[in-house]
């Protein structure tokens, strides 16, 4: 039997996981329920003990599997496998989560952070395709990233590599949680989105059921935002313009940056689909000088859910490689 | 006898050649005048005859080189050797490169482009001080550069990698030569820096040495504005200011992307030293979070003329080590 890889995508809610073949097709895949009480001390074994009852249930053996790999949310120190400060998982302290793993295992293990992994799974079985220069920009709550450069997954010299939520887009522009202003996330994310929405929603005058939402106090999502721009209402067409021109600017000077042969752009915002990528495309090739601009594509995810398993299962393969 | 490589930066007057050790020091160097006559026919011979005069002269032979590293204007093809569309040396018509000097030389050849090679130059034994991930930016008659991250110099998937003089900062901003508007190069190369004193001329009324030099119709260099900037003139101030904005911007949000251990500056706009960098600083501070602010550094480049050959010397080093 050819040897096998376990993927895992830790997240605040649930703990995905997924047994996968070299090639990256997933053969099986299965969730726990993520128990942050205690300090989040039970998440550990609770990976562990899921692990070993689904090799033994699947009758496999620890020799069967090349490694496991795993996103994780908070600052990790790849080389020690340690994971400090991710908060959904009332992980406060420092956490060694590759020593116990691999100890009770007997499986190479290796982590990352889950934007990352997220962006090692859409570069090798999603819109990336596989290729060198691929470059993930995920769209949740905060906006996350990753960077696959000549192959490699970059982490710079303090793990921040990727983070492109933190680029600056609007120079004095809205607080952000990082402490600067103009951030990205502060106009992308799910929560910037609306944030737009409610600050020129004070300038316009014209008639919008979204502008009327917002002014008679209602909770307004992101996804009501491009719902209603979809709808052609012209205030919310104007929001999503304005969301597409900030990211149309950071998509466009990463790519004159790193030349990437994709940007992928994923996360919950991006479910707005092609209504959304077709708008940064636009402002992308504004912001992009000619020989960037005809070979860098702006794609949409592909994997959704599973890039974080996926992702996690290309990590342990680069990783086993290089030792 | 320990192997030897050699560095070769062919410009646009001067090409200049170096003898280095793998540990990047260099035993010899000398240079020769660039002959762009005749379409540039006689670039590669007169490297070649360089070349193999120097071996004999220094009673060497091929055998005691691991390899020849060049760095050259125009768009290159990496794998095959080969150079086009580099005008200041009369090459429309593409050279193959490799190909001429393996054979005459009976040693293996590797180019790259200039900014490329002389990013890998100040990573190696200038301001980068060997670290695995490292920002060149030269700010030239253009702005170039180059980006060393996990070790690698990256190219992207059409060698656009690294060109950071393209990158937007200043959107609706002037015409580049690239075609888009409000690129770097626009406000930071030589050039970039008379335009940004030029436009803002028109503007200030107060009293100033430089403001009166461009009403009167002097011939203002970038060196001149900081000059005056150094000297206090009050606008002359203001120009440097606006320009380190743009820079700091740039330097910023490369930093939020890559978070390098540096990003080194250089090219003659750079002679400006501390003056500059310190202003740069400032603003790179404004636009970074406090992760990439804390370990990413600005620096000068420390090599100057040297950075070319030095740098081809490395990605010989680098190239052979590869194959």
């Amino acid at each position: 039997m050819d040897k096998k890889l376990i993927g895992i995508d830790l997240g605040g809610t649930t703990i995905k996981f997924a047994i996968l073949t070299t090639d990256g097709d997933v053969q099986q895949k299965w969730s726990i329920e993520t128990n942050s009480l205690d300090e989040g001390r039970h998440i550990v074994p609770d990976i562990i003990e899921s692990i070993n009852h689904r090799i033994s249930l699947y009758e496999m053996k620890q020799e069967d599997f090349i490694g496991i790999g795993m996103g994780t949310p908070g600052s990790v120190d790849i080389k020690k496998g340690t994971v400090v400060g991710a908060y959904n998982l009332n992980w406060t302290k420092k956490q060694n989560v590759k020593i116990q793993i691999e100890e009770a295992t007997g499986i190479p293990f290796v982590l990352d952070n889950d934007a990352n992994v997220a962006a090692l799974g859409e570069r090798w079985k999603g819109a990336g395709e596989n290729n060198p220069d691929v470059v993930f920009i995920t769209l949740g709550t905060g906006v996350g990233g990753g960077i696959i450069a000549e192959g490699n997954l970059l982490h710079g010299v303090n793990g921040c590599a990727g983070e492109i939520g933190h680029v600056t887009v609007d120079p004095g522009g809205f607080e952000c949680t990082c402490g600067k202003r103009g951030c990205l996330e502060t106009v992308s994310s799910a929560t910037g989105v609306v944030r737009v929405a409610r600050h020129m929603s004070e300038e316009y005058a014209g008639d919008s059921q979204l502008k009327q939402a917002i002014d008679d106090g209602q909770d307004v999502s992101s996804k009501d935002v491009f719902d209603y721009a979809q709808a052609e209402d012209a205030f919310a067409l104007m929001v999503v313009d304005r969301v597409c021109y900030f990211l149309g600017l950071a998509v466009g000077n990463v790519s004159n940056t790193l030349n990437p042969s994709s940007v992928v752009i994923g996360g919950g915002v991006s479910a707005a689909g092609e209504f959304l990528r077709s708008r940064v495309q636009n402002y992308f090739e504004e912001f992009t000088f000619p020989e960037v601009r005809n070979s860098t594509q702006v794609k949409l995810a592909q994997l959704g859910n599973e890039a974080g398993v996926i992702g996690a299962a290309s990590l342990a393969l680069q990783f086993m490689e290089k030792v």
